[in-house]
């Protein structure tokens, strides 16, 4: 049976696995990413990783190749880290391509987090029978990739798809992105966050939750009104910038992933209904919002993905 | 010398003219559209104009293909009229490339007016340097065009583009297209316009300037303070849009063309300060702001440019 090894590089841990074509996972491992011991540790570690999956892998077993996401900007072509925040201290411009492919002699794709999910979600999941679509990675930020002609939409150097940080209120607050009101404000866990304690500060803090997107939800679930005033906002601030990614892209789907989007159906029958209102009649009809199909091992299967996407299998 | 037949139809006249492969005219031709005589009609407009620039044809002439540019939304693949509003009442649904090839046995394209306007930028203007960009039309309304690997991105039926219904405020004004607070509510001719109406109506009228957009940029330009409220307003939020393509699609350059981008250098220098300031560094550093280069006849040098660049001349 032929695998490619999959490696998902985030913040906190580094996910490693080997994938069928089908999109199975097997010789599951992962490994913290100590990120503040520096880009050479979290290259060496990204190594022995890959190290640990092929020992594990059997007689009857080979890899083909081997995909990796990771945070950051990325430039595809070149497999290079464009550029890392304060996620990843000192990954920007770290060769990630060059440096595995020296090491294991077979192919190597590197691409971002949220691109990678794009591919699995293209690859096996909810993108499987769309030529064009959006996805939106709803977590503690927002990211974003756009797939047209089936293809990654990349631009200049792999940096399309900062779907977070367009903007829906320019007298809005000032994002750390030079931006004002990037739909990060309002619709990731932080900005839900963030617009729960501005409503707290109004109400002189007479609410049943804490100002902790997971918490407002579910007080906005059974009905609390004040957690209703918080996703009110949040739901016609995405609806607005789903409506806006429509028109920009004309896409057969929008697909929504990421921790925020799993909070339950109420969510995102509430945003179907905004992006519904908001949209263009032709454009609408064109163009489903769906659920990612891909869940919590989206990344490293994603990441494995390219493998099979690239050489053409899938 | 071989030529390409270009066509540009608008709500109020249809251009024709040869153009050749460097994109010089020859032959020009102009009729008034009548649309209000409806489908058929203006159809028959578009093949007799095409007749009078083949009999204007001399010997050691010849054309190779027709391309057109039309209002609306336009299927590429199909050459149809997906979608026209009262521009051009009735157009929906029109088949326009298989009527014309059916009449003039050539290769025929058929896209969208702002599109076409892109393609005139990629083969002979701004656009030619790069693989990616998008072009914004400012004029009474705001048309949009993405080209990503030196294709334009069409979406699910070549509505990819409609840049114009990008919202900036999802508190804002409604819109026609059913989105709030979108960009050409601040920054077309009719967006300056009414944000010059509503800030005459707070000044009690007190002003030396009518609201109509080239009244209240020419104001603006002698120091007027009433009219540099208006156009504040009008660069914040275009600088906001503008900020936002950047972060989507990581352009190579962002090109501004149509009427409104004619005003002047002020408009144009301060929108780039505004852009400047509001988009990520990464990005900002890969990207720049540019004016169209082809002038008043771009739509239908676009429209004529289809036939060099599909065939892969240009």
């Amino acid at each position: 049976m032929e695998y490619a090894i999959g490696v998902d590089i985030g913040g906190t841990k580094i996910q490693f696995a080997a994938v069928d074509p089908n999109g199975q996972l097997l010789h599951k491992h992962l490994v913290p990413t100590e990120a503040q011991l520096g880009p050479n540790q979290v290259m060496e570690k990204l190594k022995a990783g890959i190290d640990h999956i092929i020992a594990a892998l059997q007689t009857a077993e080979s890899y083909v190749g081997i995909g990796i996401g990771s945070a950051g900007q990325i430039d595809f072509q070149a497999g290079t880290v464009v550029f890392a925040g304060d996620t990843l201290p000192g990954w920007t411009g770290m060769q990630i391509k060059s440096h595995v492919e020296e090491r294991f002699h077979k192919p190597v794709y590197v691409d971002n987090d949220v691109n990678v999910i794009a591919v699995a979600e293209k690859v096996y999941g909810a993108g499987q029978d769309y030529a064009s679509f959006v996805c939106l990675a709803l977590g503690t930020g927002i990211g974003g990739a756009i797939v047209e002609s089936g293809q990654l939409v990349r631009g200049a150097f792999g940096g399309a798809g900062e779907l977070g940080h367009v903007s829906v209120d320019f007298n809005g607050p000032r994002c750390g992105c030079g931006n004002y009101g990037c739909i990060e404000l309002y619709a990731s866990g932080t900005g839900i966050a963030r617009l729960g304690r501005e409503t707290l500060a109004a109400s002189r803090g007479k609410a049943s939750w804490e100002p902790q997107s997971r918490d407002i939800i579910q007080a906005w679930q059974r009905g609390d009104p004040l957690a209703g005033q918080v996703m009110d906002q949040v739901i016609r601030a995405l609806g607005t910038a789903v409506a806006g990614f429509i028109h920009s892209f004309n896409p057969e789907a929008v697909i929504l992933g990421g921790g925020m989007s799993e909070t339950g159906l109420l969510f995102f029958e509430a945003l179907d209904n905004e992006v519904q209102t908001r949209t263009s009649p032709g454009m609408r009809k064109a163009c489903r919002l769906l659920p990612a199909y891909v869940g919590a091992d989206a990344g490293v299967i994603g990441a494995a993905a390219q493998v099979w996407h690239y050489r053409g299998n899938r």
